[in-house]
């Protein structure tokens, strides 16, 4: 008798299709094929109720980063939840977690960015971060500064305001409504796909900027553009690792305009580039917002982070203003989500996995780029922990397979039945396996990712797809 | 030595101070004050870092509903933090307590609400709501019907779409911006405050019915309007309890003219009204949406809920559409969250919490009422364990005290040194307590109320506040 035994998975999946919806969902689809029911973690495998094993190269969603199934993890939360599960952070109460987890947090970000607001996830750190860029800018009578310049293909969070800051096509669909008058996309520093034909990766750079200088201009100046969002490697438009110099020269445009950089560090946070955030260690620009979730406890709890500088502080806290900050969740500073998120940060100073990272990572990058020898890769790129193949019908002219081909999603689909998770967007798959993830794995994947590539391309043949 | 010996209180508040920015802050007195620490919960009872007990009549914030420190609850969510701590709910993939969750939700909530989508909390439930609000209605090639009609003093939730959707003047202050175009806030049912002089309840709800109907003629007619936001009873805004039929005859306005009714029950679901929903039980309407949080987990792990209709599923599973749900958060359907709500669900069944509710509830209410008495107190309102006391200078002309004497504040402040700690909105002070409250407790409340009402009364007139 197994321990999966107990699962009935045809009914598990008619009573999810009957009242779940989902996020990301394809109608047509799921009501056809409805969801596979995930049970059991450990480390980085996730079993299935039918007891079959994956190595979740995935992490979850971006947020796996010490391991699934860590009883220390368990035994802190449980112990949390018993002592004080849960405790109000309104107004003049505080629990100590949080008191310790903000502090904690100020210590591993930049040296100005001290303060920090709890959220519940990535999406209402973003949401905070951009109400409170107006706090902060009608707090400093710049009642005009309203427009916030963000990245075509970004992605930010999925509420209302999140959404319409990013900048993915195929989340904004004609169904949805967004943002429009004060949010405003420029193009996203992906050379392979962007940058004119020979045209070097400097000249695509000081385009970019004079994108962003025009767009000010435009926008009527540096009295009206509030803030810049940018993931410092955009993740769900596709691991855009940006060409050298972009975030120094953007953040310099900012500077320069009195704009605030807000930094979404939601996936690169917390290890996945082998370092607590990446913005100033991995890019040497200190932002003056930076957004924080997933890793944050390794999504053992919803938990999110909006951290920011003294200079806005010191607005915000002017003496005699009166001021209150109406804004927050029940949920901000919840005592058991700091507490896992505390946990989560001593493991990872304890087990070195930034160390592992910063040496697993280049081996994972070199394997990976032995795919490029195949006929259908076009592009294997990203850094460390965080990386992606991109698909083309063919290599010279780049040209991609026809959307409805779903050639990610036919390569992942193999991956699966060879134990592989690994997430199709598109034409693409991404990868952010946990930070525990060793040579050993690295081989696994890259091996699995090789032979489902190829068992595609000969499904594709044997449909006719190619000629010859 | 006492288990709180291992804390530094003054440690922890400079601390907190430093680094920790709070919803609802007042600037200059935390500057000075500081954050209460709390640190232990048990039952209905906090304890904060120097072992001072309190009995918590807020419940958290509106949301611990089974009590503190529960050990069925803390291995509940260990046993499922260490079998699978995050499993992504995205596109094909779920997991086992998220399905099982959906379905008892649905089989919970009025018949035709049967699908639902999970968020991070009341606030992302509410965003979420506003989103499939704009997405069924664009489905269904309703491209106009955009605006929405929500309650002035209403709260809906803290994201920037929420706060629009809310309406509390003091949750709106200039610092911050807000969604006008399309969000619309109509009067409140606060018969006590707002009724014309002489005016019968029942003229009085013929006003606002007839206020909304005005309203949807101005906005363009029924083909302009999509929804009409409404909690069923009125939380945060001050316990206000709709006259007799009022929510029946705006329900009806609403499917007259085509429009959803959103019913936010993020505060009165779950027990706090004796029901698992109190829109249909309590007040007798099926809403086209619920929005549900708190008290689903009773706090213990951050979760959200919005619970939508058959008829509106329709819409979007229309068989060969094509179409996507491009909407979701990394924690929908978080597998530990939704294991605790299933656990938290199960304890209210098995110890008939909602029974207790429904029996101790009417003696809370009738006590509380015996304040009514004292010369500060204009009303006592509320119903079940969801109540509010309104203090006012002047009883007959119900003129209320300057704000800046901060009379509800004030009034907690003293029960907080008489160990009871019960939430001060401005002129108010509102109590929503654990569903485990006994008549005791409800002894211990109304007799610590009381003389926290007396020593204030006694303060302001020392302090020559009143003459005589």
């Amino acid at each position: 008798m197994s321990e999966f035994d107990q699962y009935d998975t045809q009914a598990i999946v008619e009573m999810d299709k009957a009242h779940h919806l989902h996020p990301w969902q394809f109608f047509d689809l799921f009501r056809h094929n409805g969801a596979l029911p995930i049970v059991k973690g450990d480390n980085c495998h996730i079993y299935d109720t039918d007891g079959r094993k994956y190595f979740d190269a995935v992490g979850g969603l971006w947020c796996n980063n010490i391991g699934l199934g860590r009883k220390d993890m368990a035994d802190a939360i449980a112990e949390q939840a018993y002592k004080m599960s849960y405790a109000s952070a309104f107004v003049d109460l505080t629990n100590v977690p949080a008191a310790e987890l903000a502090a904690k947090l100020a210590q591993l970000a930049p040296a100005p960015l001290n303060h920090v607001f709890f959220t519940c996830g990535g999406s209402t750190a973003v949401d905070t971060a951009f109400r409170l860029i107006h706090y902060f800018q009608n707090c400093r009578g710049k009642h005009d500064k309203k427009h916030i310049i963000s990245r075509k293909n970004s992605y930010h969070g999925t509420t209302y305001a999140a959404m319409s800051i990013g900048g993915k096509p195929g989340d904004h669909p004609p169904e949805f409504n967004f943002i429009s008058d004060i949010i405003h996309h420029i193009s996203y520093p992906n050379y392979y796909r962007c940058a004119e034909e020979g045209m070097s990766e400097e000249e695509f750079v000081d385009c970019l900027v004079q994108e962003f200088e025009d767009k000010i201009e435009e926008l009527g100046g540096a009295d009206k553009v509030a803030a810049f969002f940018a993931e410092p490697i955009m993740g769900a438009g596709g691991v855009i690792v940006p060409p050298e110099g972009y975030l120094k020269r953007m953040h310099a445009v900012c500077k320069k305009n009195d704009i605030l950089f807000v930094s979404d560090e939601v996936v690169t946070g917390f290890g996945r580039l082998g370092h607590w955030f990446a913005s100033e260690d991995e890019f040497g620009i200190v932002p003056d917002m930076i957004t924080s979730a997933k890793g944050l406890t390794s999504g053992y709890m919803p938990l999110g982070a909006l951290l920011f500088s003294d200079e806005i502080w010191e607005v915000l806290n002017a003496e005699g203003s009166g001021r209150c900050f109406p804004h927050g969740f029940t949920y901000s500073g919840h005592p058991v989500a700091c507490a896992a998120a505390l946990k989560n940060i001593e493991i990872m100073e304890q087990e070195k996995l930034l160390e592992n990272v910063n040496e697993v990572g280049p081996y994972f990058e070199e394997q990976l780029k032995t795919l490029e020898d195949l006929s259908i890769v076009g592009q294997v790129r990203g850094r460390k922990f965080m990386v992606c193949v991109e698909y083309v019908a063919d290599k010279q002219t780049r040209e991609l397979f026809p959307e409805e081909l779903d050639i990610g999603k036919r390569i992942s689909n193999h991956a699966d039945k060879l134990g592989l998770i690994c997430r199709s967007i598109v034409h693409l798959n991404v990868m952010s396996p946990p930070l525990t993830m060793t040579r050993a794995d690295v081989d696994f994947i890259v091996d699995t990712l090789r032979k489902s590539i190829e068992l595609t391309v000969e499904e594709l043949r044997s449909e006719g797809y190619f000629a010859g």
